[in-house]
């Protein structure tokens, strides 16, 4: 974790600028897998931005057939057309990919190479560490690439610059806006156990006996233990073994994390409300609940990443709950967040009334 | 409706004899088509039905993989097997077919000559009128078969004596328990309207769009408008039109039914309670509720079909209500109610404590 | 129903100018009932809108804590306070009322007499008929008071110079944009059945044994039968007998309404088409999704209404679906949208981007 | 923990008979607190109970009202009457308690004294170190009383002879038939993390802000952090210091606990396997599944414990899974399983089919 990025985010946030050009000059804007539910959620969030001209929305198949989407009509009336990379680079100035990670990795250099900007939400140029990637994600070569990981609050400096941004998966997002400003100060002890409670849609749109109604109506489940590929890219930037279990609860969007952790002796519920203030002193996506543990109802829809938090100073413990809509904030709308961050728009723009 | 059915059953239920044999006979029963939902609800049930011996469990493909189910684990810790229609004639005395329709047309016939008894839980074999059979179910040919149409409750003699039992679909369960003492007594005038509410586990266990869980939480849909076949189902016994609409609802297993119907002329509450209470004087499985009108949850995982009533004298109207399991009193549990009677045990055997 | 506003909204509505004033000018809003669901998601919709400033967020008591909403943090940043009726007139242009309807029935009044308008969102002033109103809202008197029934699309002309809006009831909404343009094009014929599914939220913030999690999950109830408020309400716009039964479906926010009528002899998908196609040109939040019949989850947490037909020509009869969001289009939205027409904005403001 | 239950369970189970008296001899058996979920349950599951003859079944006030049980027709036809100390002593031989903590630990000792043996639901007399009961159960006074811990696989001869039993925690319940085997064979090492996620009905029937519908739906939230009166209870048997946190999930009936813990150098899933499997070779109640880790659905509805694990040999971790109903296994359930071992039944009695 590049530590600079925040201090540079908070120092020099008056410095970037972040020049909002004139009127009605808009970004041209291409989706590439728009049929998958952060496709659909990237298009809900990008036809209401008011500095963005989506100019195509496809689907991950070149012989997929032309369809609108009755779900979003008077929000985007426009059609998902079949998967057509030259066209991508060419009616695009960013473009962003909810690709499997295969077409992902595959795609991304030619885009980039048109001189085309890149938001990737999949998972191909998450893990910085070469052997990590080469086990997790194989089919990903870097080349002259530099993605820069897209998690906003974190590295805001690095993705403006960015040509290449690797979105975060849901489950590190959460993980590690509440955890990495405690490692960073140093008052993190030993292992992290991350517990995530996760919505359906986190499976995907994809049928399968995982996904049907009644094997998770009245039910939870949990999955990948001991081998989530989300687990590096936490560790990637905590610098500390995690034990993640990810479950499926019976809701459809959302993620809560609860978090155990143990803390440098003699740390204070105030010492960890400094930290966390600090760092998101100028971060609008994250509110901190404190003591008062926040639910996923309230983040729900939302961009807003919630972090709440109980010390137990004597036993050097803290229990943290972190929750985000696995769909905005750790999919899509982060993506866009990192998209206004790149363009030099307030990173708000298109997600929350600017007031 | 053949109405002597019900007076033989009020009346001769003393006769039938319902002989209880000696100590521990057990009847050789086997299931075809046991990994579906109904499949696995008659294991579930028939695994502690006191007087069955459950020979075997087959799949629907003889290509399937032997398994064990472990969720039932403790409860039937038999296996899955391929399908295979000799063993399932030679091994039972009788045979639940929880097949699809084409299939169970098909292999009835075969098993009923080498005389084990058929209950089926498909749609083959459930509409007398030819014309409607071959339009809604054409892979059926009835060749010297006399199905018995199963709704317990209104064909407890004929039921007796069959050798093919055609267990009713869970939407005309519901209906017909309402309305059809009704249409008999002559109180019903003119059409009726049935809006029914099913658990997804209705839709059935194959992965799909429409079973998706994140299709159907926080949603409700209709579907089946002017052309599903439990309409023709539902009009057989009742000999008046009805108008029919299915929706599925975000819970996984339970049908309720409203039914909008004029009534004749006058037509008090009272009536209609006389009328219902007479026709289920003797019947443990149908309760009424009167004008506090039932709930999904209060018969769930019961073979309860609950029903309440609400008579408008003035207007000329009646607002019914009824509830069942779709899985149970709407399928497995219906179909074990036949086996009970066709070999003469008490109709609660298996399926409530005889108190 | 005045058929005129139809016309005069289509015909006219270049007319009434829907002056958009100069760039910073903002109307001064205030709620009472703010700790509701209603209340709350008025305030999530104003705390956004571009044109209002929201002074000031009021409970329904007096004595009640004030208090901010963690949920809406960054959203809206304010604190409910206090009810108090001086301060609503003092400090506020427009006055949102979510209260119950006693309350509003005394409150709004006063605040009328003062030059504030008021929109209504309980059922005080929605019904016309006297005897009617005595029956269910005897609370009310109507004194000098002239309000106007606020359903947006059919009755555009006269809220525009509305002192005191009733913005309709729930069910009411969606039943009357499914029903009213075929009634006023004389295409219905006899007694219509209106079976309505409602998420918990349609029954209030207050706890009890009817919204307890454990009573609504995996079930669902209907009650009202014969005698809901709601029904007078929708007979008073259709002209024409209504049968209508509410139900609790186990989900948070939305309604389906499941429509059977009769209609005149002949009528074809076509006439139905053009009739609605007509009636709701230029209408932005209905959206006519023909024989696609439409499912809660496309309109939940939108403006929207969206209305599917099936029609079955020979038998003379037809089946229309209708959904929205009780707590939007079904209260706040449809609340804010009149507001909108109030004050001249366009009706889309503050609701759905403006494109 | 008395790990000689264990062993005398197994050795010694042969010995204490388990006499099967003759024919239609009933134990006359009274339930306190049946209005609400663990009661209702109770009455459900002791209605079909073959040796219990149901003589009273109270509410908790002496005021309330009588009423039947429509959902329970059928199958339980009696009423709840007012609550009588003195009646329930006279009229069984064995009570159970549903009441809340400070009426059991008041009603307790007087029904013992009466010579009537007591299964009590609450946590009153669960805790056996006395300044910790006085911290968490301030109304119990022991006096004389010598209450039996009832988690039945563990203290299966203890409860043979018990005149009071204390009927362990829901979630107490899976984290000890998980964890203590380990702890009692040594392979435990450090410090145990219990993530616990509870259906609604754990939090009571009592209607509240957090039993609402609207709360839950579509949400998560975690409670009683560092707080819950369970953790001293897991740890009273534990022998090892627990960080626990129950959650709320948007489900009606199950907990799973997701458990993360240390083990001894070099232990093997084979080991764990071992250990396990002679723990529970005589529990019919105890299903272990091994790798394939355990979900709520399997065991809703059931007195079963499904337990299921995964071991990181190289890194010393275990990740276990277990399921219960909370309200069979984790309540009435495991109280009625404590029944049948007071009385010399077979356990399963009335809990599952004896085949």
């Amino acid at each position: 974790m590049d530590t600079s990025s925040i201090a540079g985010r908070s120092v020099a946030a008056p410095a970037p600028a972040r020049p909002e050009p004139g009127g009605v000059s808009r970004v041209r804007v291409a989706i590439a897998g728009a049929s998958g539910f952060a496709g659909q959620e990237l298009i809900r969030w990008l036809a209401g931005h008011p500095r963005v001209r989506l100019t195509a929305a496809m689907s991950s198949s070149p012989d997929g057939p032309v369809r609108s989407l009755p779900a979003l009509a008077r929000i985007w009336d426009g059609v998902i057309e079949p998967f057509s990379p030259a066209k991508l680079a060419e009616e695009a100035d960013v473009v962003f990919l909810a690709l499997p990670e295969e077409a992902a990795a595959t795609i991304a250099p030619a885009i980039i190479q048109r001189g085309v900007r890149v938001i990737d939400l999949s998972g191909a140029f998450r893990l910085r560490d070469a052997a990590a990637r080469e086990k997790w994600y194989p089919a990903t070569t870097l080349g002259s690439l530099e993605p820069v990981y897209g998690l906003t609050e974190r590295n805001y400096s690095a993705i403006q610059g960015a040509q290449l941004v690797a979105n975060p998966g849901c489950y590190p997002t959460a993980a590690l806006l509440a955890l990495a400003p405690l490692a960073d100060a140093g008052l993190l002890a030993g292992e992290v156990v991350i517990d995530a409670k996760s919505g359906i849609s986190g499976a995907g749109k994809k049928p399968s006996d995982r996904t049907h109604f009644s094997e998770n109506h009245g039910s939870v489940s949990a999955y990948g233990v001991f081998g989530h590929r989300h687990q590096p890219e936490i560790e990637q930037d905590l610098g500390a073994p995690v034990m993640f279990v990810p479950h499926l609860v019976p809701l459809d969007r959302g993620i809560l994390e609860t978090i155990y952790a143990r803390v440098r002796q003699g740390t204070t519920p105030r010492d960890v409300s400094e930290v966390l203030g600090a760092a998101y002193r100028n971060a609008p996506f994250v509110r901190l609940t404190g003591e008062a543990l926040p639910e996923i109802k309230h983040a729900a829809y939302t961009n807003f990443c919630d972090i709440g938090w109980r010390v137990d100073t004597a036993g050097g413990r803290i229990l943290m709950v972190a929750v985000i809509d696995n769909l905005v904030k750790g999919a899509a709308g982060q993506a866009i967040q990192n998209f206004n961050v790149m363009l030099g728009f307030d990173e708000r723009t298109g997600l929350l009334p600017l007031s």
